[in-house]
């Protein structure tokens, strides 16, 4: 099958053959098809798109590009957990000894951050020890013993979708749902999970802005996952300001110690005990959704999250210390406030600008070899509704004289938006995707 | 500006800048942009489309990659033609000695043939000795000595176009008014002509399949042209069926001959005789197309026209000899026919088959660093609307032995189709566009 071919009938918005799809994967992995005609038949996927069954087909054939991790070793149902990605995102360093302090087990891959959005492995390296980097053998005994364990991709997952992605990014061909699909279920079909939750995020900070799209990207995965045989379920939660107060990788360490203890955000630690009682149905622990929520919040209650927490940490090489020390991850060398210019109710605070600021700062990287400051980041003095009088703190900048700080302090500023009316009280999880 | 940028617009649908445009160009020309992004944008471009400004940017950076020739030191308005490509067009090996004949001044750069349609330069080097390399000084002598002069592109014209045409190819991106006109156009006005004619084909043989594709190409095309200053008409005429009855490369140059003598096929001549007429009006040298028809058609009564083919080619170094010998132009070894299946009435003869079978025979090539056997082709007995007998004769194959005879000859035989009412009578000419 010639690539021209392949590429031509996409581009006349003919729907593509499982053999051609199979065709340009294998060619992409090989090399056999040059990054030309890659490029050339991504954009005709942007703007022509593909069926359901084409995007199973392409997500299929990504998966066999590579190795699929065995986790029938270990007993019971292994959930997974995906987050598209926002800024304060720390939602599965929670989950993770959470569910498992259930009884669910965990396996959990991540990868870095890259642009405005932080990166699960990033944010976990800040803490002094901790290795992301674990034998197949090595992660399946840290399941084996506590249920969970958080790691960057074991070998060859999806290698086709690793050239893809650095292809797209440089070609404007990112913005798919059939590419974003496909790209997202690869990797987690590859990773052996028997079930998936995850977190589609919608609004200004994200990259789909509009709950319509959100809803498209949930049901697309959700299809390509039932199909696959893993049960796969999708919250649809906003994400217009940053998911918590903290922003920043030591910075969202201390927050997660924080929602473990039953000290953090109240929508935040909602958004996880929900996600960790979805988990713990499909892992078959529970009945019904109240009491699987009640299983989740006697455990954070009792401390049993936060004591596997620490297991998790240490387990990976960590100083697990940290849950009961401020001093054990870095702080930064200098805090400065960003004060409210006039009295008023924050209105909204947008998750993008404080992302780039704190990527500005130090916390985050726009070249995926570029190094990043643990201990940089924002935390959140307010959030929307919030009632403040002019020169009330409405955020803490930490940098160690980041060469960038006029700009990122200039951004956050822009950032909180003061009006003098209450704004709409909005919840955090817009929808539930399943079949 | 960066190019990801660019490409997200043109995905987006949005209009590019000249600058954006000039910065894609230049971009191609120097290598800056790497092929993946290039035809990210092609294939962009050929689902978004684009205005007729952005068509006209995209010419104008085409031509400025490159050399501009310099014809002003050659008196009087030199009109310059160009086909899009058919299967038997030998059109300007005739028309530029006939319009020189009649005092225009033609200085005409061709290219080789690719696929199922010959080449003009093929085609003229099957005469021995025959040159199409000269330098812009040889070029610019000859045309002042006889008016007339076919020869390759000199030096850098357009380079920008040679990159993205061998892009195009392999990436499905050929297809697209805007991209064949900056295409087309950019090599014209880079060759320096004051006036343009333009034979745009259409038809089952052709790449524009329907009028009204034609239509807009021709459209696209003379708009470009006219805007930059050259006055630019384009005929739009049939290619069903082969142009006159032989294709292949010595054949056709035979061909030439004969309608020079007044002896070849009477629709062929007359759109010759029409785009002669034009390029005399553009010209200033006629003041009516009556007159100017007249004219043209006196140069090939009197023999004027043939002798000017004879000094061309004199001067480019070929042997002039074949005017008036039927072995100069060599001829093949084997000659052999393909006879009606039943006696009735011919309704089409497929111009793409016969290309493709010609090709077969070796009289053409599939890729470009291929050997052209100038000897080998297929001259047609019949044309649509011959009544024939069971054993009549539809055309003689001339080969040398080739390889794919056998291939060749069973194509041939599928490209006539017979029938028993009389087919309806097409013209040849199916419009003319002009500002």
């Amino acid at each position: 099958m010639r690539a021209v071919d392949i590429i031509r009938a996409k581009r006349d918005g003919q729907r593509l053959s499982s053999e051609a799809i199979a065709s340009f994967v294998q060619g992409v992995t090989t090399g056999a098809w040059p990054d030309y005609q890659t490029s050339a038949l991504l954009m005709a996927i942007v703007l022509r798109g593909m069926t359901t069954e084409e995007t199973a087909d392409l997500t299929l054939a990504m998966v066999a590009s590579g190795d699929r991790v065995d986790l029938s070793p270990l007993p019971g149902i292994k959930v997974g957990k995906h987050s598209t990605g926002g800024v304060g995102d720390k939602v599965s360093i929670v989950l993770a000894p959470l569910a498992a302090a259930c009884g669910v087990t965990v396996p959990k891959m991540s990868g870095r951050g890259l642009g405005h959005t932080g990166g699960t492995l990033d944010k976990l390296e800040s803490i002094p020890g901790f290795r992301t980097v674990l034998s197949l053998d090595e992660f399946l005994a840290a399941l084996a013993e506590n249920g969970c364990a958080i790691i960057g991709q074991t070998a060859n997952i999806a290698p086709a979708d690793k050239k893809l992605y650095a292809l797209r990014d440089v070609t404007a061909t990112v913005e798919s749902i059939p590419l974003i699909s496909a790209s997202v279920m690869s990797k987690k079909l590859a990773e052996g999970s028997d079930a998936l939750v995850l977190d589609v995020k919608c609004g200004r900070g994200a990259f789909m802005k509009t709950l319509d799209d959100a809803r498209a990207l949930a049901h697309s995965l959700v299809v390509i996952g039932t199909n696959a045989g893993v049960r796969t379920e999708a919250v649809i939660s906003r994400m217009d300001a940053p998911l918590g107060r903290a922003v920043g990788n030591a910075l969202e360490i201390r927050e997660c110690v924080a929602i473990l203890k039953g000290e953090g955000p109240t929508a935040l630690t909602g958004l996880i005990v929900r996600l960790a009682a979805r988990m713990l149905r499909l892992a078959g622990g529970a009945a019904a959704d109240d009491a699987a929520e009640a299983q989740v919040r006697a455990a954070l209650a009792s401390g049993a999250a936060l004591e596997r927490f620490g297991r998790m940490i240490a387990r990976q090489g960590g100083d697990a210390a940290l849950v009961d020390r401020d001093d054990v991850l870095p702080w930064a060398a200098r805090r400065s406030t960003v004060v409210a210019a006039r009295s008023g109710i924050v209105q909204h605070v947008d998750a993008e600008l404080i992302g780039r600021a704190s990527m500005l700062l130090g916390a985050g990287r726009d070249r995926l070899d570029a190094p990043i400051d643990y201990a940089a980041g924002i935390v959140l003095a307010v959030e929307p509704g919030t009632r403040v009088e002019a020169g009330t703190p409405l955020m803490e900048l930490h940098d160690n004289h980041a060469e960038q700080y006029e700009n990122a302090r200039a951004l956050a500023g822009t950032a909180v938006t003061l009006g003098d009316e209450a704004p709409p009280a909005l919840p955090l999880i817009l929808d539930w995707i399943h079949l």
